[in-house]
């Protein structure tokens, strides 16, 4: 049962800030474009219908630690992890590498939710076609960094 | 009958490339925005609903010619001019400028359309309460020119 | 002596992604706008130079829980916090509101860097002139919470 | 003699809006994205030395016309052809496709110029290296469109 997705990044220049690094604020487009593949290599999406009604992950909460910059042209590995899977939520660790440098390290918390127009998003299980492919890791967080 | 819309947009760290001046692809998002003010200050939006149905203005059309870098914590002026109205579409020239320095000059073409469920975008006439507010700017284009 | 700094943000168009609602990365860029225009108010910049060599922040770490979702042409208050002031560092609270509603909670740690010539960044003292100017907020973060 | 180039791009999540549609502003940054892309396939970088000294490829115009809504998760073929080649200059023309559908167009010139530092970019001639391997693109513009 896949509890990982690994995917690769290459740092486009308008990812770029005038600090001639990659923009803080990108990690999270990065993060969210892994999660979103992990998705499709189950065979469903982040934006689609269940029995007819629109359904989606919002995301309730993310962060990010920068420990490297990177820079344009880089070809970042990227390495998702399954931390928490809950009844309507997920929880992702996501590593960023050049090579054996350790760029960041992020997490999205996600919440599987019905969009009904005009009301609040309303939290739903994850359904069993999809939660029956997903296990937690059980790697260690950042047990094998090697720092640049 | 307003035909121009006059504001500002402060340079944001966010805008910048590692080149260190503002990304080209932000000047659309800053016209967008002037666009979006203009239609607010006539009482409108660019995204609501007519007679119940859900209405908006997508774009058709977008250049920009660049004639001197813009730089984080400038502070543009922002020109926006109705270069035609026609019965469902609109265009709009832009021009930027720090004090006397011509930054960019962009147009936008936005066509006023219908967003039904499932359907293609579907043009219908702009609604007279938003027409009959707007004339077509007879000022001649890049007339008054002073590039830094 | 300043230890937390107030402004405002419009959403724009082009924050919103197709849930309808703010992009979940763009509050990390909303974020960076309060804390330089706080740096601004103390009459210095993210991005400058000191004694001849270019310095900046580079960012460390960031967080956002997402409480409530923001749409186009919300006004948001912001209202950043300095949670702690190190010899190098600073972090910053924010929290994003629509009228009484909290939409989001957010942290940004950042280290005072000097930026030479293909080198790595290096972490230096805040210079006095500004750290004499800020001190640690008392408040306690979310002490005042009413969620729509 | 390349005098086009061809690549493949997918639609993120963060690259629509509340329309539910790629934002125009995006196009720029798949167009860009395709134009470095290109230049890699001839063994430069957009952003680079020579000699030395640090040159680039500074914008002065872009424009794109949006024929069909690209959408989340559409794959999009991107075909960049060289419209033609300067001493100092290239403009590329840009189609967007969805199998058999345009989705758009656009056209994009660049100045290859150096960067010293407080100094205005000064446009030089492109380096025979790269000059000798492009050549410009004699297929009509737009000749064989097949819209949606």
């Amino acid at each position: 049962m896949p509890c990982e997705f690994k995917t690769t990044r290459s740092v486009e220049f308008s990812d770029t800030d005038m600090a001639g690094i990659v923009h803080f604020s990108r990690f999270f487009v990065f993060m969210e474009a892994a999660e979103h593949a992990f998705l499709r290599s189950l065979g469903t999406s982040v934006a689609g219908t269940l029995e007819g009604r629109r359904v989606g992950w919002p995301r309730v909460g993310a962060s990010c630690d920068y420990l490297n910059p990177a820079r344009f042209e880089d070809m970042l590995d990227v390495h998702l992890r399954v931390i928490r899977k809950g009844t309507s939520s997920m929880t992702y660790g996501v590593e960023f590498r050049r090579g054996d440098v350790l760029i960041a390290r992020g997490r999205l918390s996600t919440v599987f939710c019905e969009y009904a127009p005009g009301q609040p998003f309303r939290s739903i299980p994850i359904p069993d076609f999809v939660a029956d492919q997903i296990s937690e890791s059980t790697e260690e967080e950042g047990g094998d960094d090697a720092e640049g």
